[in-house]
């Protein structure tokens, strides 16, 4: 309890600039001001939004920084007026927030809340400052969580506690990718008994496939390039798996499906962020009552295109971010269906680092074997 | 009854070529075959999707073609096994069918039935012929309906039977447009106490704004580059009106609409068929909640674009076709609704013409002042 009140000293993956591998290095953090909680982090995942960001393609991106947004640990100490979470409480950081109080989260329509996004979105803590400094510098914070440090400061409306029986360095994932995935598929009334198609099989794609069959899909075609994902997309759900670079020449994806599904899937879901992808999941839907839903984010400046008579004709055409999930409210009881054995998330770990190999576990996720890489921030 | 089994020789308006005036001539009229019915058409609304195919631009056009799809008329006679309709029933032909039997029909989900779409598309009757000639050659038919004849040949499924008190020159406009609108805000959940936006104040615009302060709208802004609009926009039901011309210098619609409307609205409507409109109304939509729904029908080979981070972040892009109304199911009870005075049909008539004027008629329609024009047959 010593830290309390005080800065903290500590490692942090920091990225000076887009492009360079992250540095792992001392990294001064202050204590939480009102309304915050500082979190002592013990595990984090490794996803591609903070490749994305690292590798300078966020045109919003923000430099010095410190990435992850996957992350488990410990509260150290809260600010003032803090009464959700407590010291040594095992918690979630969560970047969307749920204040609970904003126009979102008060419309029952949206897990998007509005409290803190103006200034997660540059970096800052609420306040407008940050409370990382390395190298007598201000280091930005990430998607309000900043995972890659030994210890983080973040909104108490963006962290959630969890049971203190879950192994952090496995719930961890929920964070992000597991629960988008979960959220995207349970949200989406008529999946039971209806076919749905999955584009992508990385995490997220193997979560809605898992996701697809949990609550009754009849039919779950997964598709990827990568022959090798086949196994992987068998062993989560799917009934069949299609590589799109194996199909006869000039054969587009979704024509395929159309043809082999009957004129086409109840039900797609981009986990790609690739805009043709995306636009191949819009049209593999089946006429008159197909939906398609946009998980993967796309890069910069990319747009996604249709005739609209694929809309017309009664396709449609959706989004969703962290699954439409409300973290503080939904993430506890997510955390007890994986204790329960009712969520699948050791499965996804294919490869662990530590926090001075964190640039490695970013040339792991490239690689086509890794589902997640782990890192234990010890 | 002595024109029963025979062919019949009357006027139609025939389009030659593409992008020709109409001729108005004699055609040969043969009787319904098995599954059909032959009706005289007393009134025929003209429609933009008329003048789409007549002036060429659809590249899916057949010619000869006698054109129109907005009529109502009187069962002249019967094919065999037809009992859904007898002759003298007053009747509306519908460019959708309803067979109640395909996948489609069956679904519970859509409006769009499979049953004749393949023939219709290629301008025959389901048994891939025509029942028109003229100057000795086959003539196509036209969506499965070519009100531009005085006696034209459905499929039952093509047809529906409404009050006989109902003045067909009124009740031929729920063949197309105002079903369509009253469908596309009917269908969609959630329109009341919401703020809504209808882009374009044609008939189907008009329509939709009607339609949307029946269901209990808040606030329904109309948006049309024609001034005269606004007061029709006012009448209809509009609380709001927006002349997109008339913003400052580089501010687009949807940027405007999202500042006035606090955020966005929660439900949009393209009524234009311009494919850039459709994008501004997607855009238009409140983040995390917003729905746009697609209902203009836009020029072969363009196509909609919008960045993902519209979808992701919950906004929803959908559209439908003749309002997601199944004709057969629910005309009659539209009809009703007119009769007892809560559905506006007479009030978007602006001009009449006769089956020699019919070219004057589409003249009209390219006029700023026409909502709708209804031939008279006879
Ligand atoms: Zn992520
Ligand atoms: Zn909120
Ligand atoms: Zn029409
Ligand atoms: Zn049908």
């Amino acid at each position: 309890m010593s830290s309390q009140g005080k800065t903290i000293t500590c490692k942090a993956a920091i990225a000076w600039e887009a492009g360079q591998p992250l540095s792992v290095e001392d990294v001064e953090v202050e204590p939480p001001q009102a309304g915050e909680v500082r979190i002592h982090i013990l595990y984090t995942g490794i996803c591609h939004t903070d490749e994305y960001t690292r590798s300078g393609k966020d045109p919003e991106g923000v430099f010095p920084v410190i990435l992850g947004h996957e992350g488990g640990g410990i509260v150290e100490s809260i600010g003032e007026g803090v009464t959700s979470v407590q010291v040594g409480d095992h918690v979630i950081p969560l970047y969307t927030a749920e204040c609970r109080e904003c126009k979102f989260c008060r419309s029952g329509k949206t897990n998007l809340c509005g409290k803190v996004r103006e200034t997660q979105g540059k970096g800052l803590m609420p306040s407008g400052t940050s409370r990382f400094r390395a190298r007598g510098k201000p280091i930005a914070h990430f998607m309000g969580t900043s995972t890659f440090s030994q210890y983080t400061v973040v909104a108490e409306v963006s962290v959630v506690r969890v049971a203190p029986a879950a192994p952090l360095e496995k719930v961890c994932l929920l964070g992000c990718g597991i629960t988008t995935a979960w959220g995207a598929v349970t949200k989406q009334p008529g999946i039971k008994d209806s076919t749905v198609a999955v584009f992508g099989c990385g995490c997220i794609g193997l979560g809605v496939i898992n996701t697809a069959r949990d609550v009754g899909a009849s039919r779950i075609v997964a598709i990827d390039t990568n022959p090798a994902k086949e196994s992987w997309a068998q062993k989560f759900g799917a009934t069949d798996f299609v590589n799109p670079t194996k199909l006869p020449e000039g054969t587009r994806i979704q024509d395929h499906l159309v043809k082999i599904m009957d004129g086409g899937l109840d039900f797609t879901f981009d986990c790609t962020g690739n805009v043709q992808v995306m636009r191949a999941a819009l049209e593999s839907c089946h006429k008159g009552w197909g939906v398609s839903t946009i998980i993967g984010v796309a890069a910069a400046g990319q747009e996604i295109s249709t005739r609209p008579f694929q809309l017309v004709t009664g396709r449609t055409w959706r989004g969703t971010a962290f699954g439409g999930v409300k973290g503080r409210t939904e993430l506890p009881g997510l955390v007890e269906e994986y204790m329960a054995g009712k969520l699948k998330v050791d499965e996804y770990v294919t490869h662990k680092r530590t926090l001075a190999q964190i640039n490695d576990g970013f040339n792991d996720m490239h690689g086509g074997e890794c589902i997640r890489c782990v890192v234990d921030m010890a």
